[in-house]
């Protein structure tokens, strides 16, 4: 049974000097997810560029800000994607894997998986595919605890598995680490989910298992068929709502995502 | 006029436990260069998969080794690359870029451009396009001692740029952390040439200007017009000649490349 | 001629958790600064305890906060300090350096030195002692930018050399580094002067030459001789105002100093 | 019953560009190791200086080597420390410890201690005291797997806390973050013993209970009272045997320690 979702968000930022922006926040057209409606208002006296996400998913545009950036986006989504049973997906050696999929086995700025390697080992050294998978993810959901204010954009996952603690990107950033040290590819996910609490932009892991992509939410706020897919990555550097090339400084920001019915989408 | 070369090298790695590891030391086939012969010999009880490289360029194999890796790669190649004059391009704003190129202006783990912006914007601040990046490669060149052993594969831009030493690695890291931060895609490519000194794998730079990449060598070592391209990637997390996922220890490695004249090549 | 300062911090914190913390706020008294009126008020049911600061300068307490912690200082101070001439100063070599600076010649969590010798060596290679120690501050004083919210407490003296932007504590960091780089011991001190601008805790340098600490403003906030110091440390770890060992978050915070004339003290 | 040591440490290195250096590998004379027999021959034609160790336990001395430095050191020390039994031990609460103590309990280069305050928290809350000491030091020795290679000069708990192996060093590291973690004042020691394997310099934890420092080598290579003491501090940067203001590359080092009767020793 498919999920609709209502998205609403609206961003108000200052920016001191004129800088290059790319935005990132329109939910992408898949084929597990229909957009049935969509509008992005952005006021801007620039011309705005509009280009593919990473791996041709999603799309990001381009801004020139000169003192501010404001932007408004209203969308319906209907989401139809089979959950599967993680756990009960058969391992793929790594040789079987494309090329495309090499750099989601390696490290990156968030997720230093060659880090973790020793530790995956000796927690999880029989396990492989989706028995390893669901083990890792069941492990991060078990071990973070999820608080505001305790992260920010230097965090790395070695920072969260000491700490112990995060938000929605933290948890994603130790999955995804903790399955590439465990030779699973692994992304990031940005994405809008109905039980994000408090209602914000949301980050979950994708795990590469049976040929395809599986979305994971270590935090447990969302299930994979209620997630609205924004962008992939290697990890929150890619997958970012806003990029400033430059600074900026919040003024307002609100992210809203209901659970509709079809008859409320008229 | 085509610059000749020919490649030899020889790999020799102890594997204490069973590992996959990924080999990425063939020159690539591109329109800039032609491989006239190409021999790569790997000795492996196990089956090897040939993948490509990133960005489709180039290609890379997957091994499994059980206690030592070996392999022996020979070839001759043909390279007819026309060398800019970098100083002389246009700058692209970046709305103007493909979305295929965003990855390119993002920081990564060993270009963390962001932490560079001040630095850019204080010491090059009129500069954009080509003139930008012949002054950062220059400055790169001009500020940095190529000393060995002063590095690791911990190594970021941000130590180089205080340690002002490094090797070929740290040269091309620095360098494209500096253009990122100065809004020029770049990226990192792995590649033989034969002014290497001692001879090794080579690592450079790669600028994006006027819709296409340009091969720099902050080193000085190689001209674009004698590099053969191996890979291309973020940083050397994507160009690594060899990622282990586990651990090897070196036994022995020889790298050489010598320019030939087409008659040599018989 | 003395300076007269007068000192008022208000502190207000909420702290979810029972923690432990350590506050750090009180004028030293030293030969060269006399505390004239002094009171510091907590509002604790928990005992307070009092304790020396490094190297026996100043004090600080540890305080056991179960919901909030609250605290009240107000102090008048003389100053009399005399100002060197920096840059007359004479070189000390290491060896003639008594065992208790030697921490202050070694790279610490924030001021990894050891990092900046190359830097050092190239740009100020032919200058030792004062001669050294003011080029050093004035190359911080010229290349960096003050600007708040541009670092957190994870910034470190690599990043701000790459960034050039920061508040007291990074320029302090950063000519840290950089003296001990040139074997010129270097430690942080937190203090209090009238002309920081916003009105904040303060943060220098102080460099060890011809047998004494200097007092170094690299943001060019405060002269030596208007500086009242609370604390010394190896870096912003050991100098810090409040250090809990838990979480706390910011109600309400304020610093005041200003000049008086003695007059005005009664 | 006392424990008789033969220590014999030989170094050679070269140095390719002048360099101030601080050798430190002389065993301390403490109350609780006596030293029967010592020399410490060093080669040099500058004159050496030697100072206190930090705390003033033990001693140093910097060298200045122009192109080679040679060391040679020879003792016999009588150990007679008594073994607590770690476990049984009270805990004091931070209000109540002494001032010199506070830079023990904060984070340091190597050991980030307020990083790790989640996971100490998550696993060991309910304890305190020698209870949590102890359970610490069991729980570093059983996660943390002895090897050689894994681990560098740049290597943190951090890390090790992720890659689950390293040497002595990063044992102590470890071990020192979590118990500052844990509010019990920690520092890193360098010591001979004679059970290291494969023999070399050793460096172990020192955790403060009851009023004293408790010396606990997490490898389990050594007991406390067969450890000849040489430096104490905050970490690795205070404890190194060596720290060179340049470059330095090895040409040969070894140290022998053996446990010896009082009978050889004449």
């Amino acid at each position: 049974m498919p999920t609709h979702l209502s998205i609403a968000v609206d961003l108000d930022y200052g920016v001191p000097e004129p800088a290059d922006i790319l935005l990132q926040i329109e939910a992408a057209a898949t084929p597990e997810q229909r957009l049935d409606e969509q509008e992005l208002l952005i006021w801007s006296d620039d011309p705005i560029a509009t280009i593919a996400g990473e791996e041709g998913i999603g799309q990001r545009c381009w801004l020139r800000a000169t003192n501010r950036i404001q932007a408004a986006y209203r969308a319906k989504v209907t989401i139809d994607r089979p959950a599967a049973a993680l756990a009960s997906l058969a391992a793929t050696p790594v040789r079987g894997l494309p090329g495309t999929l090499v750099a989601y086995l390696l490290p990156s700025r968030y997720c230093p998986a060659d880090r973790f390697e020793g530790f995956v080992r000796q927690k999880f050294g029989g396990l492989s595919g989706g028995a390893m998978a669901s083990a890792l993810a069941e492990w991060v959901h078990e071990h973070m605890t999820y608080r505001a204010g305790t992260s920010d954009s230097a965090t790395t996952a070695l920072h969260s598995f000491a700490s112990r603690m995060g938000v929605c990107r933290d948890y994603a950033h130790l999955l995804v680490a903790l399955a590439r040290a465990a030779e699973i590819p692994a992304r990031c996910v940005a994405a809008y989910a109905p039980g994000v609490d408090p209602p914000d932009f949301h980050a979950v892991a994708e795990l590469w298992l049976e040929g395809r992509w599986h979305l994971v939410d270590a935090t447990g706020m969302a299930r994979a068929d209620e997630l609205a897919i924004v962008a992939v990555g290697r990890d929150a550097t890619d997958i970012a709502f806003m990029t400033i090339f430059g600074t900026a400084t919040l003024i307002g920001q609100t992210v809203a995502v209901q659970r509709t019915t079809p008859a409320e989408r008229g």
